[in-house]
């Protein structure tokens, strides 16, 4: 089989890099971006829309494994790095053959998702962000999807939850989503109350509330004493604000 | 020997917590901070001269490990979290039968240093992140020490090395000290160009020119493409500024 078949065809959304990833497990890390085209989920606070809804499918490239990876080592250099596949929901991306062939080239790969399609290519991944979303999200989580995407990375893949907390129920249903899987390390994050509209990614965000918000979950964490946590900001909202690409 | 023999007294400037380590391989995770008083150092841009010169040496406190293990306690309800040990140079003081304690009741600790002195209970630490001064400082490693400090450690410990950079040369510096310990996990951090005086932790800090460095560090690493590097910035400093005991 070519890795170029057509049924192998991922829609991508935007690919930028190399920068850093900005939030979870892998903060810091010198990371390419694949950002892909559909969701299963309409958050109520998404700040991807762009890479969301149905009515931007015209801006997203149906491109094969192939040209991605050569458009991810023109970005690098051809310097093997860390790759990030992020949406929309990128699980819903037929990544086995890209991941493989990456892979074999010396990339890794880290995937972020709400957990609610398995994939058994999630254990050929570095990292799976699992990020199951919270009530002021209006979504909800299917807890046996989320198992079966933990089950599916297996013991090599370092999977992790991450969760985005606006408000105390976010801050419950953390708690009480982490409860149920008990080895896995847990990272919080404040939601972005200003996310960007699609259509605008010079909007404005506000770093005071965004600050003032981490604050909030530093003392929600230390109050409950729930020290498993832990808390990190989105790096790349207070570096660049809601711009893309970067 | 009882653990509280005056021996085993511990210099201490402050104890405080919990809050979230703000920097480094452990960042965002809840902590009790240990600054112990006293350093082997004295780095142009320090930000903690309140625990390093002799001149403030009157506010440290001699404590004994059962004092510092209950005070820590009692900041963390008793429910054991991970301990980090600053300074100042917190290896020049006697830590041993504190983390042997410690660790019983079921605390972790990480270690903060420059490197300069290794001692046998580094092994005993759940992280040690060693932190060579580079060009800007003032200083000058000795790297023979700092293999001493890794060898000290050993296989257990999770060793990581940070660098604080404030320009090209101390760049420059970091990744050939990185090169003689390729096996180290890598953490970059912008220097704070607005430490606070010693009297003053509610001096100013220049947020907007300390995101500019974050900036161009996240530059700097993608252009060399040293991707195994992580560069983060000092979370409590963007959160909090100079203010101590958070």
């Amino acid at each position: 089989m070519s890795l170029d078949a057509p049924r192998e065809a991922i829609r991508v959304a935007e690919i930028f890099g190399p920068t850093i990833q900005g939030e979870g497990p892998v903060i810091g890390r010198p990371t390419v971006f694949v950002r892909t085209g559909g969701c299963d989920y309409r958050c109520s606070w998404c700040d991807s829309l762009h890479a969301v809804e149905s009515r931007f499918r015209s801006e997203w490239a149906a491109m094969t494994p192939g040209s991605i990876l050569e458009r991810i080592a023109e970005l690098s250099g051809g310097v093997p790095l860390m790759v990030t596949l992020s949406g929309g929901n990128p699980a819903i991306q037929p990544f086995g053959p890209l991941i493989t062939a990456g892979r074999a080239a010396g990339y890794g790969f880290s995937l972020e998702t709400q957990g609610s399609v398995a994939q058994d290519w999630f254990a050929d991944l570095e990292t799976l962000v699992l990020s199951p979303k919270p009530p002021s999200s209006g979504m909800q989580t299917d807890w046996d999807k989320l198992a079966d995407c933990v089950a599916a990375a297996g013991p090599v893949t370092q999977t992790a939850l991450k969760f985005v907390v606006f408000d105390r129920a976010d801050f419950d249903f953390a708690r009480q989503a982490a409860a149920r899987h008990p080895d896995l390390p847990v990272y919080l994050q404040p939601g972005n109350h200003t996310p960007p509209p699609p259509e605008d990614d010079r909007a404005p965000v506000d770093i005071d509330g965004l600050n003032d918000r981490l604050d909030w979950l530093v003392e929600q964490v230390t109050e409950a004493r729930w020290f498993a946590a832990r808390v990190l900001p989105q790096l790349h909202v207070l570096l660049w604000g809601n711009k893309r690409g970067v």
